[in-house]
């Protein structure tokens, strides 16, 4: 039996470029994690003769076939019936999936449209792949001699929980995964790839484990991946060099794997038995956001404030009238009032605070789009910088970095 | 001559998982502009054969093919030499492409590598395709009658200028992009794909424009699609089908293109110069974080409280300890009494609360993961209302449902 995997979208939006396709990427992953050779991706509309003439390519030169999209309840939902049809079998009904399907939307408080009936259809001798959360079940069958078909929905969210809970646990117990790859990721922030790439040259070199620089919306990653057999070999490989690695990225180094920064600095102030409130105006509630995604954040994350206007920063943060006049909302004095105001409403040990210019109006001369100021009030006294992450970027670029650096700065006080 | 496109992405990355293809949307997406007709797409490593393999098939079913990547300085850049080979005529190089290769690095201080002279070995034949910001140049070939090969970098930078500065006028002078295709989404929330899709039964047949439904994180989508030689022409067969299909949805439609529910509040509170606060439990800032996304939401937001304890909603919002005794903090009468405070807050005209159960933990029989509450107060009065999102769902679709939710609610009451 081929043992290589071929991954084989089908939905029309994917060729009209209205939707990246993140779902072959995150499949393509997971087949190396796994160690499966994955050596051709396909991308096809829904039409069942252009989604035939894949399956005829697909079946001649992969051994299993990962599809992903098609499984909708809609007309243009086509995958298991042009599978049917493709390899000669009837359609057949599922109850057991329809009864699935009809708790579902019970649970929803939403009665079942008859078309959804279609989900429960499958093609003869597929076994149902279970969707734990969501309404279109996929399935996992062998058409033929040597190949293997998979399906999924093709919304990201139910088809990554489908591959990890039914998918992967099959796949191992066909004998997949033998020689694996281990990937462990160092996350860093403060620091730009090329400085990183850098003070770790000499590393990037090495064959097994491997080691490669990734930037993405100001975090830089390393990523370390080794070849081996089994899970305990990778991490003898992987720990020397990521124990070498952190040593030079310091400070810099933040989390591994996944962590962000917002469940660093959550697990620091669990330890140090200390909490925190936010104050936003430029950020707008995203600083917040970042933290309560975390789950059991409410341990130590009291709230925050979302002082959009100078309002609210007058009568709830407690900052001046003549702050505001003088420096202005967006001024290290205001992003320190504000900081030390949320604290005190919180009655929290830090408070943290950013004001700033998202764009992509609102820039002067003086105070262009992408000044960010981030002050952090806490048990030592206050501090605040200045930030200016550049007048071309989107707006949603300065909220996002104003907030991750917003708790960067906390991080490197409560890691201590 | 086919007139059908095959985007050919080539790159062990890919296949690894390591990048997302935004690449081949992109490509797709203009395309479709040009009314390409676009029916396949392949990804393959950096592998000589199994190039030669997938342009094999591409030659046999599509016209032009559009290659990315590969044509870096390094060893494992193929695609131009693979090229050559399967078309059975030698590298030439071209020495005004060395040229201008060293006149690049010369400009940002650098010395040329000598293994960037590969890049000036193109297929015998081919037309450079100047790469204005690289070293890389593509080519423009027809190695065959009927066939018409493109080549661009993978980096998408480079791209897609190529594409835009070359690659189009060249196009458009083949007589591409005649006939183009126009699309219009229409969103909707508050209703299943399913329930949508019945409404809406016999549009979903219409061969010119197309109607196609979409799903994704809660909002149901209807994609009408054109095909026709300009926009004008466009737009009138688009726009009876949108005036029909939005007359089905009826309040269930929300905007079109790149509108947001957050855009779409704010322009009506714009619109009534009214005012609005958030107090959030469960969302924990992702609501106000929606909101200020919008440029210019300072006109009407005033701002928002993220009360994640019960401290702050009793100290904060003035929701009474009876309160939150007797019905618990996610309850109606605790949204209600949120909805109440915040709006009192922030003097707003409008207060929107959300309440309720994000998970993994802390759901029990009554209350399990996935029960929200959501209360609006206003001008003429207060509401609330239950929501159960399952309790399988992961934190992050429950927390971004709930926030979406609550936007609704109040843009079926701003919008009148």
């Amino acid at each position: 039996m081929a043992r290589n995997v071929e991954i084989l979208c089908i939905g029309t939006e994917l060729l009209l470029g209205q939707i990246v396709n993140t779902n072959a990427a995150w499949l393509a992953a997971e087949c190396a994690r796994l160690g499966m050779a994955h050596y051709y991706q396909t991308v096809v509309g829904d039409n069942p003769e252009r989604i035939k003439a894949a399956l005829a390519i697909a079946r001649q030169r992969s051994g299993i076939v990962v599809t992903t999209g098609g499984l909708g309840p809609t007309a243009d939902d086509l995958t298991h019936a042009v599978l049917a049809e493709f390899f000669g079998v009837p359609l057949v009904s599922h109850p057991e999936v329809l009864v699935q399907i009809e708790a579902l939307f019970k649970e929803r408080g939403r009665r079942m449209s008859p078309t959804n009936a279609k989900q429960a259809l499958l093609p003869e001798g597929a076994t149902v792949l279970a969707n734990p959360t969501g309404t279109a079940p996929g399935i996992l069958w062998q058409p033929e001699l040597g190949l293997t078909v998979l399906t999924f929905p093709g919304i990201p969210a139910e088809m990554k929980v489908m591959w990890t809970q039914t998918a992967v646990p099959y796949l191992r117990s066909l004998g997949w995964g033998g020689e694996i790859f281990f990937s462990r990721i160092l996350r860093h922030w403060g620091i730009s790839e090329s400085g990183l790439a850098e003070r770790v040259g000499p590393y990037l070199a090495l064959e097994n484990p491997t080691v490669a620089p990734y930037a993405s919306q100001g975090e830089v990653q390393l990523r370390i991946t080794a070849r081996a057999s089994d899970s305990e070999t990778a991490g003898h490989l992987i720990e020397p060099v990521e124990r070498e690695l952190r040593a030079i990225a310091g400070e810099d180094y933040f989390g591994a794997d996944g962590d962000s920064l917002a469940s660093v600095v959550g697990a620091h102030l669990a330890r140090r038995k200390q909490t925190l409130a936010v104050a936003e105006s430029c950020t707008g509630g995203l600083l917040s956001g970042m933290i309560t995604a975390v789950p059991g954040s409410s341990r130590y994350f009291t709230g925050g404030v979302t002082a959009y206007g100078n309002g609210p920063k007058q009568t709830l943060l407690g900052v001046s009238e003549d702050l505001l006049v003088t420096w202005g909302a967006v001024s290290a004095a205001v992003a320190e009032a504000m900081a030390t105001g949320v604290r005190a409403l919180f009655d929290s040990d830090w408070g943290l605070a950013a004001t700033g210019i998202a764009g992509p109006d609102g820039g002067t001369e003086l105070k262009p789009v992408g000044l960010v100021y981030i002050a952090l009030a806490g048990p030592e006294g206050i501090e605040s910088r200045e930030y200016r992450f550049g007048s071309r970027r989107e707006r949603e670029s300065v909220r996002a970095l104003s907030a991750s650096t917003a708790l960067d700065l906390l991080r490197r006080r409560v890691s201590r």
